[in-house]
């Protein structure tokens, strides 16, 4: 066996078990290590220039929409979580907390951060006087922590990196705008930028952020069929306002509640991208995002290699001028087979290759990582044939996982339908729903699927509820989630 | 008194208290607010600003000299604090502990980080196996939190949000080196994009890094003729290596520990440029890292408003384009002479005025923030005189702010004379010092002057210790600091 094969066998394929797949490449991609401390992953240099990549675009598209960015404290103090009740509720059991500093035990435990709706609505109520004070739209770059029990890397970690977006309006109308304008710049980042399709749509009472009124969300299917929720936003009328008597004088002179809103995604994007693209040769990473859109790697013997270097060298230069971010590879010591293989491991859009014989010809190969197409092109094309092959895989991997999604997509009557469904073929399915949360535990019971959302726009409309075969208020996509 | 006069009064004059004027400023100018958390601020959007302009140059610079982001856990086991015995005993006093989480009591307990060496020395001792994974240059970016007893916003607050690099090195030189070049990109940085003049220079072994065997530092001079340390680098030996066990199998195949270095710069920049800058009519930002650069009003009556607005209009789109942060104020409800001193309190390094006259003579103002300077220009040279005005007030603050620290520099002998040289005009000495710990102490003790850094380029060389009159074997810089 070549060492390329057995190099490749170390990850463990997507068909034999799903989830060691998933640790086997994001150890060998380098994206991560356990930290010392439960549930807990250090960010390595490649997965927090993911981060760094996710955080540019998404900041740029807050700022454009007329949001500014702060920082408030991580640690809150018990009181405030006691102002809201379904917000104690929701975030009690997770929360660290803070009781002795420097020496001392403090008068009062501070929760670490879980998410900062408290401590903007606690300052909100300080900073907002009048209409003219609003809306006031900030978001936050922050780390937060949830002592969840059940952890994995990216997905679901102690810790973890989000942004939360937290916005006061005069009126529900203008906060229910915000919240669904909020929700499209997701959707439209993560199709447009993660190349994952989502089903957005409205979480079902029992799922909903605790605390809101509404909670609207964009779901993503992974490979194993799972789902998960990729991205929040809510609409939280005036449950923190009161909470905070958070108030504003308008332009009748009327002290009135404000109406708030907040929304977030987090690192669990970069788990996401990787369950949604990656494949058994390893990472799949969408052109935008990717760390290293393009790998050239110049090959043939010695004696041929510092004619062939220097072009790769003065090739690179120009595709770097351009603003592709492209690396080269010229170490001796490995071969180019397993260059080959470790860059598609490491999910690289585009490899180049360019050997002795290609110097000749004035040309050169690139290699689609999804495809796994070679296309031969002149090198005064280069730059030109890089970009529209970089635009052409992001379209491609849209593709490619809206076909895998809709393919593990039905739609069911009963629940041994969807049972029997969850067995063969794994997804989600779209099924009816009275709205009873009775039913909707049932079928979490007995499945061990949730309702992802009600989606806004359905494949298809169903009319009876899948537990109690009564009439169907809903159409809700239910399916197992990480 | 007309409104304006009014409205500057607010703003204590720096020379009657200087603390009062500091929190004047920053408060009027919608800095920051005070955090329900005892020592805690919520940075507002215009000081996030700030801090994401930092952020932005300094990390295209760590970047450039070959670091790599990535994000470690927050928080940090005691056990791994009790592996370096000076940087326990450094830290243990400021640490905030986390003790239970999730309704249980945690079997160790977790400090939150007040830096990170503990954390990246377990993950290098993993993470390094050979020569070939060195060096390993890291930064992070992150909140920190240090329970100290005096807290002052942005210089000293009990959460902080900084950048701590960490690095690996085969051998002292190459640490060595490292640890210098860091230096040199916060002098560069501080002088060259904050206009902020720096002494560097080495600290005394009793202000060194808990743990470290050598520490560097950029002192800068506050307007009251204090000192904040701006910026540190650690030569840290083998230290955290030995403590953590961080070691390489080296050419020859034999172990070697690490040398490794760290250093940092947090959000006390923000307090610095105000407090170098700033006058009795507000801030003045430096031009690079000012959030908004330059403000155009409009001026005149209504009846050729809309002409103004529409010319002011185009102007901005010119500038803006340009990549100049520049913004429009035409709200009809404020004065021109409201507006006036409205952005000269937030220290927009440009103010633009056009009016009626100017409309007609395709001409218009602008106003320098740092010297007042009125200058009339022609529309066409619009873009151009901006950037060079810019690149001016740059070059004139960092002009101006080297001039008062050399003017409230001096050397002195005697702690006689250092005392009358703080009472009479506040500032920085250079002093001869023996190296004992217990001169140092004194001088502390009778001046509340520390040592701030043995400068790498001392104006004056002195011979003899200012406390004991022994030889001296250091020329220090002795100053009040924040």
């Amino acid at each position: 066996m070549s060492k390329e094969k057995q190099f490749v066998k170390e990850i463990t394929p997507q068909s034999e078990d799903f989830s060691r797949w998933y640790i086997d490449v994001i150890k060998k991609a380098d994206l991560m290590s356990y930290a010392p401390v439960r549930g807990c992953i250090v960010f390595k240099p490649d997965s927090y220039e993911i981060w760094e990549n996710i955080q540019k675009e998404m900041d740029s598209r807050f700022k454009e929409t007329g949001h500014r960015n702060a920082y408030f404290p991580l640690f809150i103090p018990e009181s405030f979580f006691q102002k809201e009740k379904e917000h104690v509720e929701g975030f009690n059991p997770e929360l660290p907390w803070v009781t002795e500093a420097a020496g001392e035990k403090l008068e009062e435990r501070l929760a670490v951060r879980p998410t900062s709706e408290t401590m903007f609505g606690h300052m909100y109520a300080e900073w907002i006087n009048s209409y003219r004070d609003l809306p006031l739209l900030i978001n936050q770059w922050a780390n937060v922590v949830r002592w969840e029990k059940r952890t994995q890397p990216f997905l679901r970690t102690s810790e973890f990196l989000w942004q939360e977006g937290h916005t006061a309006h005069e009126d529900e109308a203008d906060a229910r705008r915000e919240t669904m304008q909020m929700l499209e710049i997701y959707r439209d980042f993560a199709e447009n930028f993660l190349a994952m399709p989502v089903i957005t749509g409205q979480k079902t009472p029992s799922e909903k952020f605790a605390g809101a009124v509404d909670t609207y969300s964009i779901e993503a299917m992974m490979k194993d069929g799972k789902a998960v929720q990729a991205g929040t936003s809510h609409y939280l009328g005036t449950n923190f306002a009161v909470a905070f008597d958070i108030k504003y004088l308008d332009r009748d002179n009327q002290h009135q509640f404000c109406h708030t809103t907040s929304w977030g995604t987090s690192t669990r994007l970069i788990g996401a991208l990787i369950m949604v693209h990656g494949d058994d040769r390893g990472l799949v990473l969408p052109p935008k995002v990717a760390p290293t859109q393009v790998i050239m790697i110049p090959i043939g013997p010695p004696k041929t290699r510092e004619p062939v270097v220097a072009k790769v060298n003065e090739l690179y230069a120009e595709l770097k001028k351009a603003g592709v971010r492209v690396k080269v590879d010229d170490r001796e010591g490995q071969s180019p087979g397993w260059k080959f293989n470790e860059y598609e491991m490491r999910g690289v859009p585009i490899r180049v290759e360019l050997g002795p014989r290609d110097l000749e010809a004035g040309q050169m190969v690139l290699v689609s990582r999804v495809s796994g197409e070679k296309k031969v092109i002149r090198q005064e094309d280069f730059v030109q044939e890089v970009q529209t092959m970089l635009e052409e895989i992001h379209t491609a991997m849209l593709e490619k996982a809206r076909q895998f999604r809709d393919e593990h997509m039905t739609d069911v009557d009963t629940m041994d339908q969807f049972k029997a469904f969850l067995d063969e073929k794994r997804g989600f399915a779209y099924a009816g729903w009275c709205g009873s949360a009775d039913c909707e535990a049932k079928v979490k019971e007995e499945t061990g699927a949730t309702s992802r959302n009600i989606p806004f726009q359905p494949a298809v409309t169903k009319t009876t509820c899948i537990c109690c075969g009564q009439e169907a208020k809903h159409t809700v996509v239910f399916g197992r989630a990480y």
